[in-house]
């Protein structure tokens, strides 16, 4: 995680939520963006999401990416305390495997958006991937970043694809 | 309505959601159970819903009915402010018709409880009855009413199949 | 288990729900809330399911929690054979993961009210925690064993934010 | 509906099940086979739906019909208070559309059967097509009349058939 | 199994559905009905499987039941092929867990009946145990065992609750 | 429709079936490809449907477009009987909107290929339209006007949107 | 519409699909935000969308909204084709009411982002308040009309809750 | 693999595909089909997979089988990027089972058609199986084997259902 000052929150109801939201701030350091992690509930502590979500715009922080599981309205309470951009990631953590989660996040009423993300890991690291994009539009490094990044993202299927001739041409 | 203290408080986001509610109404009508109607979004007015079911307590009501469709929060959102027992039910606000809601309301996180009730109409009147049978545990004159209640809702379902064998033997 | 007169009726329709039902029991213990437990079954023991359920009201208890998977009856079932207010449980113990019993339980007629939790553990420590606070309406002490709960559950919240900051800083 | 002794009783929950229910009726009417009609609820009238039920068996009914919506327990209830064949038959009264009872009807138990059919009106038909297939195994007029049947259902299909083929030839 | 005439015709469309269907079989044995196993696919084996499902009404057997997966359409495919009833249980052998085969079960057009059970080892249970129902309606000695078996099930959930209360109390 | 050989087959299993087949005959006259057009019922004419199926190869046609509704057998027990290529259109005739019908058509077990379209309408248009990509593998007319076909579809898709600009600068 | 160069462009595969997304457009009207709307299919017409999103960064844009029903693949094609940030709108064109839809946008894979909205009219006019939440971080003006709406939107449920209670009073 | 000129082609978007689509190579081997292999994302490599897909009918090959999960775009942009049949394979790679994929492939708009295949290995060997089936229209060669291995997959379940009967015999 860069010393800097972050720009991106990712938010979590707990900590056991945390190694699906890795992907999201390995994604983060892969660009070197800056983010802070917090683990505040909707539910639980709901005064202090509340509060910790309405100090990031005037902290500077630009994009919330919030993780949730069940009904999961952690995303939704920080888009109702905050003008920034919120990003959702819905957890597969019941039984219903986050189909749960992701009716709740993303079934939002007209007027407070959630961008919400698909199910579980590569849900998280797509969320670090829109806050890219958002933050590529006025950062011309991060721009040439993300750009390097899907060719190489690109260049790994076409790699893979000839490993896969070599090994078929082999037999 | 009563203009006696109210003892239950109905909340819901929007007053398009009030004729399904009024089912709610209706049956604590019947019981004279004092309650008031609150119009407060947990997303549009966050902060409003958290300090208006912060004073429900202290002011002496004892039951929260919450309505919400969609990716609703309402619910959960009160029984997240308050130590009151909160009622949630699902509005077929959506084309998801209520699957939406019904999701985000019932599979709350462990520590803050929802009792869900089914989606629409029969759920707000269900969510009453609920608050009856809980008011009804202290509360004699409620208890007798209840008992008959549910012995006329009994005796109308005998009537009607009275009327259904008549009307077949005629034929 | 406390040895005092039991205010809480845990039913479940086999032993094999135990486990899950257990996070009930669980939580009434740390409120020092006496419960009875019952097995029997809406199915193959209906005439004893609902004479027990018949015998809770006059019996002293207050508040009924049903645990149930599939075809889940026994909530719906009790909620038809007392006044008492009833909690259901949906259990994953099907293919179906549950959906099919949150279905059963969830969407009751008008008339006869039972209040759903979430589906499995999570869903039965919050189905005692719905009873406690419908018990802490009338009962200071456990309503501030409430109060100290949430207190702690949200502290513990911010302790693991705590150590995740620290986690974080050391690397 | 012939005055003989019924040999299958169709109950549902309410008045408002027995346009759908009809259906059945019909197709018990068409074999002359003679059933009653039963207006009684499985959680407004608990009681009386056991009696009722109890009493098929010693009273020479053979099969029992129940149709529900919802929360579906009236078949599973009729299956535990009978030794006889229970054939439930799903309605799509809710916002659900008929997925919560046929969940509520299909997911029964190890031990009490209830032979689940498709929902709404083809499903309260073939309840009634199942009970005379049963009846047809010790029955030689009905089983007479069930291959007739059979032969007659075939036969439309061809006339329709061929009234299509007439159409598109004339064009 | 029982060496005497077949009553009862299990049928699958692959060996690998026979873990599952065997607790049909399990309860039939306890019954002391006869019954014999066939392995037919709808798909793979057409047209043996509608001659097989023909035979079954000249040569005396009574009641089938059919298991099927995925597209399950061996229980409906029977149906068609027999005025026999026909009892159908999906079996969750595919990623979506049987809701497909409960729906290719249990939706079945008007004219055609399949009584639909549960998923997977209940389901296959209840199939045998709806036959014995049908069966226990004209032979008293079935009718005894049943009678037996339900007390039996009874019993069991009794004995069960009686040593849960003797492990509370020792606690 | 033309009044050469038929090269498609377009069987349902009611003539309520044909105004969203018609989408399929709409689409196959566009091409000029001739098409025969059946009713026949996987359940309620099994045999005539199986034999029908197995004349089709012999008499020199080569694709069936099976649609059904609810438990939807016909495109599976046409593939059961012919080695001709079989595309399944899930019709939405049942309450449940053709969910049921698209699980029973594509969920077809290892060995026996249906190619399934969406629901509905465009489902049926869609299937006539695989066939014609089909037959244009040997058919270089039909290649053209299939190569025409999706010019046009283009080149409508562009005139709308010029339409779509044009509507908005005159506002 | 605005004269000046647009920043977000909305896409969408039909014009059938424009009632719904002029949601969107009414959003971007009140807060004075230039867009530009096209109607371009990913499958009708592939190359041409995936020729006009990449022009949309060069050109300026900011931001796209795409809205789908069915195999809705618009939003995904789109983000394949830019690094711009992706706003996806599931619709309930077809009979599974934006299930499908909804499903189709939001699980994209790791790598290749898109912001999924709530199905139809209030999901279309929340992506572009997600449009407005982007560009305000880096545009002052829109911020304030951003702060204020939200006022405004809570304003207006705190006058509908004045109203309700009037209302009740009168009574 | 056959060394001659493919016919068949298969898509995937990444190798970890590979497992399950192999079961589509199995078949066409045991055909003497020749085919190739392509790892192409239709997100991460949009225009390869394009470009591939036009290629395809150029170079003689005559059926593209493409398999995809989540969001699974892959068969849908290679319907629309050429003429040829289109066969597509929804895989069971996110925590909704495949039946994210699924709906993103079935739901395809009318105009743009793609055959889609069960979840999972069965759809993928089946998509292969209707690959042979619509090669055997042209091919006596294929058409022979296909009706081989037809009658194998028959005769291994005759096969099957003796071992079965010999096994219960035994006992």
């Amino acid at each position: 995680m860069s010393k800097e000052k972050p720009l991106v929150s990712i938010i979590m109801g707990s900590d056991s939520d945390l190694p699906v939201m890795r992907s999201a701030m390995d994604v983060l350091d892969k660009f070197g963006i800056s983010y802070e992690v917090k683990v505040s509930s909707a539910h639980r502590t709901l005064d202090r999401t509340v509060e910790y979500t309405r100090t990031l715009d005037k902290r500077g922080l630009k994009i919330i990416i919030a993780g949730a599981g069940g009904s999961a309205h952690l995303p939704g309470v920080a888009a109702a305390a905050t003008i920034l951009p919120v990003i959702g990631v819905p957890l597969a953590s019941s039984p219903l495997k986050g189909l749960d989660a992701l009716m709740s996040i993303v079934q939002m009423p007209g007027g407070v958006p959630v961008g919400c993300m698909g199910i579980g890991e590569s849900g998280a690291a797509n969320a670090a991937l829109l806050a890219v994009r958002i933050l590529a539009l006025e950062d011309d490094k991060i721009k040439k970043l993300l750009i390097k990044y899907i060719e190489d993202m690109s260049k790994k299927v076409v790699e893979k694809d000839k490993q896969l001739q070599q090994q078929i041409t082999k037999k």
